[in-house]
C-alpha cells in the first residue's frame, strides 16, 4: 500500500464525545513514538488516512519510500500499549487531536505552516524535508488538570538562559507573578535559570502555568527540579511531545521549543546569550507569527546579548517589554504594544483547503454567524454575539481558518475579506 | 522702518576671505544678546536684511510690532562692543554665519526646519511662536581650537542624565573611548554624570570633544566641572550660544539641547529617567532627522526607563545601540544600522527657495557635478570626485539642498529625483 493507496480514505475512529476511542489512542501512541517527531511525509499519511490506518501501514511496511525511510529504524519494536500503561502509572495522559482537550486554538498556526509544507513536499520541495522541527505534533504526553485546550488564548512564554544571572531572575519573577495574578498562563520549559524562575513566579501567585519538558514526564529534566515538576504536575500542566522513558535529548530541546512559542499567545526572552535555546524558541515565535518580546538589560551583560539582538533587528524586531503590565499589553489584547499578526501563508487561503458555508457544523456556524465583518473580536465576545461557548469558539477558529472563512490579528478574528458584503 | 520696507535690502558685511567685516561681528554680538535665543521674527528680519541692518533697525525700534516685542526689554542696554572684549579676555571667539567657521554643514537640519517655520509665521501661523527652540543659532560663542565647520560629518551626540549610575558612566566611558579614539567627535553638554563621563572619555582618548553650554563660557557649569571645561577647552572646543556673563537659565538648557542634536550626526542617549534633559535632546535629534540611538538598561532602574521608551516607540523608535562599534555604524556610515532620514520639509523643497544651476557659484557648481545620480555618496568620496576640498564639500551641500538640487540620506547624497536624467 503506498501513500496514493491510501489516499482519501476516510478518517477512522473519530473522538465521539469526551472519550477517544481506544484503536486510536493506541494509534496515536504507536505514531508519538515510530516518528518522534512527526516528519513531513509521517505527518502528511495521518492527515490524509487517519492515525489507524497511517500506523497499520506503517507497522505493515505498506508506504511510500520517505515514510518507510523515516520510520523503519523502530517500527518493529514500539510497543504502543506498553507506553500507554508506563504513562497511566505515572499519571500521564496521552491527548490526541480528536480529543476535546486538543489545543486546536494554540496550534491552529502550527498547523497552517504544516499544511502548507506539506502541500509543497507534495510537489516535490525537499527544502525542509531534514528537520521536521515546524510540524505539528501527532500527540501529546500530559500530566495535570490545567485545561490545555483553550492554551493560546492568553498566555505567555517566558524563556531565557540556564546561566541566567540575578537580574534576570529578579525580572522574570515579577513578570511570571504579575502575569499568573492576572492569569495569564505562564509558558516554559522548565529548565534551570530563567524557565524554572517563570514557573515557581506563577505557582508563588497561584496561577496557571504550563511546562513543556524535552523528554519523557516520567524523567523531570533537569533532575534538580524533579519537585518543581511535580508542583507543576498538581496546579498545572506537565507536557511532552515523547513517551514516557525517552531522554531529553538534544534535538528535542530543539523540537520542544516550537511547543512553547506554539502554546503561547506571545513569547517573551528576558535573557539570552547570543546563541541559546531561547533564540532558537523566539525565530519558533516570529516564524508562526506571533508577538516576540524581549527584556532589555545592561549591555555589559552577556547573558542580555540575545535581547538585544532581538530588539535591535531592523525586520521584525521584538517588542521591549519592562513588566507584567507591558506583556498583559501584548498577550492580553488591551492597551498599547498590540501588532497585527502577519498572515503565515497567503499561498495556502488561496488554496485547495477552502470549504463552503454549507460544509461546516452547526457550531462552526453559529460562531461564523458570531464574527463582526470589520472588527476583530476576541473569542469571549464571538462567544457571547454567537451564543456558544468560549471553548467551542476556541475549537471552532481553527476550522473556520482553514476553511478561509477569518482573518485573523492580535485583536482576534473577524470575517475574511473575501466574504464580505460588498 | 517695517519688516516689508527692510525685506529685499543687500546682505550687508559678507565675509572676505578668513576674516569677517568687524561691523558684522559687532553686529551678530548686538543680536546674540539682544534676542537670546533667537525668535522667528528675528532670525527672519536677519535672515532678510542682514545682521547689520537688522540689528540697526532692532536698536532704532524701525521694525514690526511681533520684532520690537521680543527685542524692547534688552535693545538699549546691549553693549557689544563691551561682549566682544570680555568675551576676547577669556579667549572666547565670536562665530558667525559669515565665517569659515560656521558650522553650515551641521546647520543643514535647523536652517532647513526654521526657513519652514519662517515662511509659516509670515502666513500667519503662530504656532511655534512663543518657542524660539528649533530656530538657528544667530551666532556662536567659541573657545577651542576644534574644526567647528566640518562638524556633523562625524559626530556622536552622547548625552543623559546627571544622576547617572555607575552602570551609565561606565558605558559612556566605553562609548566616548571608543569613539573618539576612531576620530568621531563626541559632542555633549558638560553637566556631571553621562556628559562628563562622555567628555572624560574622548579627552582620555585623545579625540576630538565639543561641550556645548548652557549659560555663557565664562561662567563653567556646574562650577564643579570648571576644570574639565578647561580641559575640553585646550584639545576641544566648548561652545555657546549665549554672550560672556550669561547665567545657565532653564530655558537655555533646552534650546542648548537643540544644538547638540544639530551638531552631532546622531545621538545616543546612555541612561535618562523618563523625564529629563536627555528626553528633550532626543526629541531635537528626531525633529532634525537625525539618527537617535539609546542604549538599554536594567529594566529595574529608573535612569534606564527614559532609553526603555525611546526603544520602545512604534514610531521612530531609537536605534539599540550596545559598543561604540554599533554608534559607529551609524554616525560613521559603514556597517549596518544606518537608516534613511526622513526629509524635513517636503513643502519647502517644493517652495521659492530653488535656484538653478547657473546661480551657483563656481565650486557648488563642481560639488553638484562631483554627486552620483543614484548612489548616495559621503563628503569624502564626493571631493575627490569634484576636485575640491572636503571643508568646501560640506560648505557647498546646504547651498545645494536648500535650492532643492540634491538628495539626503545617512548614507551621504545625490542628485535629486528631478534633476536626474530621464
Amino acid at each position: 500500500m503506498d501513500g496514493a493507496a491510501v489516499d482519501g480514505a476516510a478518517v477512522d475512529g473519530a473522538a465521539t464525545g469526551g472519550a477517544v476511542d481506544p484503536q486510536l489512542l493506541i494509534a496515536r501512541a504507536y505514531l508519538s513514538r515510530v516518528s518522534e517527531p512527526a516528519c513531513i511525509p509521517v505527518w502528511d499519511l495521518v492527515r490524509r488516512c487517519g492515525p489507524v490506518a497511517a500506523a497499520a501501514a506503517i507497522r505493515d511496511g505498506a508506504v511510500d519510500r520517505d515514510v518507510a525511510a523515516a520510520t523503519q529504524a523502530r517500527r518493529d519494536s514500539v510497543d504502543p500499549i506498553a507506553d500507554l500503561e508506563a504513562a497511566e502509572r505515572y499519571g500521564i495522559e496521552l491527548v490526541v487531536p480528536e480529543s476535546e482537550r486538543w489545543p486546536h486554538f494554540a496550534f491552529a498556526a502550527l498547523e497552517r505552516t504544516g499544511l502548507a509544507r506539506a502541500a509543497r513536499y507534495r510537489d516535490g520541495d525537499r527544502t525542509h524535508s531534514e528537520s521536521g522541527e515546524l510540524m505539528p505534533p501527532l500527540a501529546l504526553w500530559a500530566r495535570g488538570g490545567l485545561d490545555l485546550a483553550s492554551l493560546g488564548v492568553r498566555s505567555a512564554g517566558i524563556v531565557g538562559s540556564r546561566a541566567a544571572t540575578a537580574y534576570g531572575e529578579h525580572v522574570t519573577a515579577e513578570l511570571g507573578y504579575g502575569l499568573a495574578t492576572r492569569d495569564v498562563t505562564v509558558v516554559s520549559g522548565g529548565a534551570y535559570g530563567i524557565d524554572a524562575a517563570a514557573h515557581r513566579a506563577a505557582l508563588a501567585a497561584g496561577g496557571p502555568t504550563v511546562l513543556v519538558s524535552a523528554g519523557g514526564l516520567d524523567r523531570p529534566y533537569p533532575p534538580g527540579n524533579a519537585a518543581l515538576f511535580e508542583r507543576v504536575a498538581e496546579s498545572g500542566l506537565l507536557l511532552s511531545e515523547s513517551p514516557p522513558g525517552c531522554a531529553p535529548q538534544r534535538r528535542r530541546f530543539l523540537t520542544r521549543n516550537r511547543l512553547i512559542a506554539a502554546l503561547s499567545t506571545g513569547t517573551v526572552v528576558v535573557e539570552a546569550a547570543a546563541r541559546s535555546g531561547a533564540m532558537n524558541t523566539a525565530k519558533h515565535c516570529v516564524g508562526l507569527g506571533r508577538p516576540l518580546m524581549a527584556v532589555p538589560g545592561p549591555v555589559t551583560s552577556p547573558m542580555s546579548s540575545g535581547c538585544h539582538t532581538l530588539l535591535g533587528r531592523d525586520v521584525a524586531p521584538a517588542i521591549l517589554v519592562s513588566t507584567s503590565d507591558d506583556v498583559l499589553g501584548v498577550v492580553g489584547g488591551i492597551g498599547e504594544g498590540a501588532r497585527p499578526v502577519p498572515d503565515n501563508d497567503p499561498k495556502l487561503a488561496a488554496g485547495d483547503l477552502r470549504v463552503d458555508l454549507d460544509q461546516l457544523d452547526s457550531t462552526a456556524r453559529r460562531v461564523f454567524e458570531g464574527l463582526l465583518v470589520r472588527r476583530f473580536a476576541r473569542p469571549d465576545e464571538i462567544a457571547a454575539r454567537s451564543g456558544v461557548s468560549p471553548l467551542e469558539v476556541i475549537r471552532a477558529l481553527p476550522t473556520l481558518d482553514l476553511a478561509g472563512l477569518i482573518e485573523t490579528s492580535d485583536a482576534g478574528y473577524r470575517v475574511a475579506a473575501r466574504r464580505r458584503p460588498g
